[in-house]
């Protein structure tokens, strides 16, 4: 299966829209988990086995090991989910962007270092620089459209013509890039209305959604604006809010609480579209 | 000193615009370096060692490293620079960018983790995903503004307005997030008459110019669109160019004699400025 199949099948089958995002923080684990040097695997695995059923997806943020010096880490966390929880795809989110010859070298590093199952991209170089991560026709290529931090505005709204960058990136994408039908959008949960522009310009590709929880994006607004065509489509993610839920030695159990509540407050929702 | 005092420096006392990008791919590396556990760490210290004092900055690309597994023998490579020839300022190529919290993790990796003097940063999110990066005030955050790749266009060309978004980028950037100047841009060699357009609107903000070498950059066009006030204000960089130019036991030798070259080209063209 492919990364847009696998999705798919989480979709429909474990009947979850929601993502947990992996961005280790040591100084927030519970003292449970030590300092010791596999700490950052640990406290994924334990995330991990709570969450299993209930999510879509995962999505570890590399800069969270790297700054940490824990690439071994981060495979490691990947490699559990692939071998304990087989069809739930992962999302390297790295955001990475280069030239040609070096956006091979990134598609690499997600893909055959990784084994991730798709990654995150910025959009700005052109397509030579994605062509290397979308010629992986089994992998997904999630490209930054509209963003989650308040200062998205500063070059993605910038009207080009009568539209906004972003829709200017998001049609291009979906008419020009997505050969493959390996493309997906990242758009903010904290911008519901953009978020309903971009679907109407993108029929229903994914679109990856982060800014729920700690970066208090709109739940109801992101469903009402986002879902496609079968009330699927989306991959709302949450990072921080699951990871910490609980600074105790309970983590992992408010950790699946958490995501609980949204799978629930996601199915009303839905039900009333 | 800073980062951009140590260009500086570099451009006034040893005379060289010229960086040397280090982008390792073991299999153009020559028989002599084998294919030993260090063999990438073996092979930059032969490049640096070769033309450390024909340069004014090393740029190791990082996804060169990445997809190899090789984290160590990039911060090796770097701690090397500084401790053999300290003065040479290294600018981590990563191009990374991403919100504001997972910014800081990034700049943590560049600048703690692996003691860049800067590094390259993508524009897209806004200014909240680069001040993390700024802060460091004695640290150099290059950003991309017209890259050197022939996609650029797709989006840095489109009209905002009667200007191009990336002459946009390059104000905002000049006027608005260069508080602690420490910011600089990347604007490929590949577009001579964009640079001029470019340098007009940023005063002596320093340029880093990929694209000459085997990108078919224009030298002559490049520093007589780009220099800035002094003449200098150019980290004109060649990696592949540089790095296998023989494919013999003699690459360092003829790694240098390329760096030679470009800087007496670059010296003629200046002088006739």
């Amino acid at each position: 299966m492919n990364f847009i199949e696998k999705l798919q099948k989480r979709w429909t089958e474990n009947k979850t829209l929601v993502c947990v995002g992996l961005d280790p923080d040591p100084s927030r684990f519970p003292e449970i988990i030590g300092d010791g040097p596999d700490s950052i695997f640990t406290f994924n695995r334990a995330i991990i086995d709570a969450t299993a059923d209930l999510v879509c997806a995962y999505k570890p943020q590399i800069a969270h090991f790297a700054a940490l010096n824990a690439e071994d880490q981060l495979k490691e966390s990947i490699a559990y989910i692939h071998s304990e929880y087989p069809g739930i795809p992962v999302i390297l989110d790295s955001k990475r962007g280069d030239i040609g010859s070096t956006a091979e070298r990134y598609a690499r590093e997600a893909f055959e270092r990784y084994e991730a199952d798709a990654v995150t991209v910025n959009p700005y170089l052109g397509i030579d620089g994605v062509k290397p991560f979308t010629d992986y026709k089994d992998k997904g290529v999630i490209l930054l459209c509209r963003t989650s931090n308040p200062s998205a505005k500063d070059f993605q709204d910038l009207l080009v013509g009568d539209k906004p960058l972003y829709e200017c990136v998001a049609e291009t994408i979906a008419n020009e890039w997505n050969e493959n039908n390996n493309c997906a959008l990242v758009v903010g949960a904290t911008w519901p209305e953009q978020l309903g522009k971009i679907r109407n310009l993108i029929g229903d590709m994914p679109i990856l959604v982060p800014g729920i929880g700690a970066q208090g994006g709109d739940l109801e607004g992101t469903l009402k604006h986002g879902v496609d065509s079968n009330k699927n489509g989306l991959i709302i993610n949450s990072s921080r809010g699951v990871l910490y839920a609980s600074k105790e030695n309970d983590f992992a159990a408010a950790a699946r609480n958490v995501v609980l509540q949204m799978n629930q407050a996601i199915a009303n929702t839905i039900a009333a579209i």
